[in-house]
């Protein structure tokens, strides 16, 4: 168990240098905007404060992918891992909005936090004031996401190289994430590898493989290492996603930073569910639909779920999917022609992302 | 009158080239997204015919400013021009959401599009998904036009200049929004002054400004004439925006792409109704206020609002107001030291911006 805390150390590290270049990023944001109007110290300040609450695994992704290059980090490393970070702070404020969840991070949404501010200031349809505000927040974001990409110091090739992989990536990122919406609204009836392609161009391209990539090409790998690693983060972020699934409905809310079972209250049709729905009896299957996007949904509900992954074999079929796949993961790893310290990280990477309790 | 059609023809010619490289660009991305899944080739439909049906005003300003930097536009002048036409495209279907546009460009907003969907195909909630639908398609057309401008046929110095100038400038765009939500909403109250500044930030900015600077990067102008060209781009952001205002009330819906009004119906707080409110007598006040955001606005109150924009003064003040900017851009235009076929077609373009009817 000792392992376990290997990676969340290094995570730890990493956050702390990108907290320091974030921070001091949107200090002369929230400086150089106030000559806007107010909203430009106020929208730093709750930037600000979003970042700080975040893990900051895919900047950890960036010094991974560097690292793997056979390179030691340095500040163009934690400046790309700041960009990222900030990119992924703009699709969860996009997000929230789109899937109505109100707590992120154990905290209320951004949309959510203007609403409030919205409510307060006498707003005639306070709601959809705070949509629109986190509308303009996450674009925002993403702004100054890519303008700390554009000014990368690294030589022109390979910033290029690396702009140009992150517009590709989210517009990939964009079209999966409205699959997504239309799997919980006008496509229950969505396949396995519908759902696990879905996670792929989702999670695991933006949270692993572009930022892996990021990095290697900041460090001068040759190519066919970046593809290795981008080929590796798209079973990461399978296995990231599936564990996620898992933890919605096993986890702690605590850990989680958002009610147990959401997932089920939002009819999300994830491929845990898919592979209960499809596993489970008639009479149990009758169950689940009442309980499936069930507004009420409470603890009870929450155990009988648990009880028909259990006896449908649900549960097993998904963690024997995981146990394969983070065999693949690891036959991956051993292929990389990356340094040994860096093969460990890797390893340690796989138990995190498989283990994980949030 | 004859010279009034020289500007429009000049934007016709750039429309046509723009049109081109938009065509090809998003047809190149429906097939390649097309594996990422149904929304790919979908978005890059949807998306072709939406920034098919504007003026590309904007792409004719990165045009200008190249010439005026004294040479002859080329593929990256034009690339330049579609890129920014794009994030125009991104930076409108999410404004129509926060605006509740249902209408644009003559034909339903972009969210509404998927909304019509999201019913056809039995969403949960079809306006829900519809806005979600959009703030996706309006992520993706913003990263499309990063992708385009990060990799412009030009040297990496002007390049990085071009990305930077935009990441800035789109940040100070989205916190302009924000203030305009604000200005409906929680501050009905915002003064003459600050909502010059707003329109400066919103509408001078993105619409002339940075087009404007970013075809002089390209043109490799001087400093002097790249601060000189923002400058002016921000008194005919001024004249554009304050036209819009006055053509919302006295235009032709047909010529407009919406219903005339349509600011008063959704009580939005321009510098046209600010002088209004403020010009009015007491009972006329009493009268406006009941007019200014009532959703059943018809055509009689829209004749009484022009009959009070009469009597108080307020379309004169306007007008005043107007032709002082049109007399101050002149001798910006003046004073630039540019070939004399640019200086042309700057007053051609301040003819079209303050005499537009569409």
């Amino acid at each position: 168990m000792a392992e376990a805390s290997v990676f969340p150390d290094f995570l730890a590290g990493v956050k702390a240098e990108v907290s320091n270049i974030l921070d001091r990023y949107l200090t002369v944001a929230a400086r150089q905007y106030r000559a806007v109007n107010v909203w430009g110290p106020d929208a730093a300040g709750r930037m600000r404060a979003f970042v700080r609450t975040g893990k900051m695994l895919r900047a950890g992704m960036v010094v991974v992918g560097f690292v793997a290059a056979g390179r030691r980090p340095g500040v163009a490393t934690m400046r790309a891992g700041a960009a990222v970070e900030l990119i992924q702070a703009g699709l969860l404020i996009h997000d929230d909005i789109i899937d109505r969840d109100l707590v992120r991070r154990g905290g209320p949404s951004l949309h959510v936090q203007y609403a409030r501010l919205g409510r307060k200031s006498g707003a005639l349809d306070a709601g959809h004031f705070g949509e629109g505000m986190g509308i303009c927040l996450g674009d925002i974001a993403l702004f100054m996401g890519f303008e700390i990409l554009a000014g990368l110091p690294a030589a022109s090739g390979p910033r290029a190289e690396i702009l140009g992989l992150w517009s590709d990536d989210l517009c990939r990122v964009g079209l999966a994430q409205m699959q997504d919406l239309n799997f919980g609204q006008t496509s229950p009836d969505a396949s396995e590898a519908e759902i696990r392609r879905l996670y792929i161009n989702k999670t695991g391209r933006y949270t692993f493989s572009a930022p892996l990539r990021t990095g290697a090409i900041l460090g001068g790998a040759e190519p066919g290492l970046k593809d290795r690693l981008a080929g590796l983060g798209e079973i990461l972020g399978l296995l990231f996603q599936m564990r996620d699934d898992e933890l919605g409905l096993y986890g702690r809310s605590a850990d989680l930073g958002k009610p147990v079972g959401s997932d089920i209250r939002e009819a999300k049709l994830t491929l845990f569910m898919r592979k209960l729905f499809d596993g489970a009896g008639p009479a149990d299957r009758r169950r689940l639909a009442r309980i499936f996007g069930n507004p009420g949904l409470d603890a009870a509900m929450i155990r009988e779920v648990r009880a028909i992954a259990e006896r449908s074999g649900a549960r097993e079929a998904l963690r024997l999917e995981m146990s394969r796949l983070r065999a693949r993961a690891g036959r991956m790893i051993d292929a990389l022609d990356v340094p040994p310290a860096s093969r460990r990280r890797f390893y340690s990477l796989l138990d995190y992302v498989v283990e994980r309790t949030k």
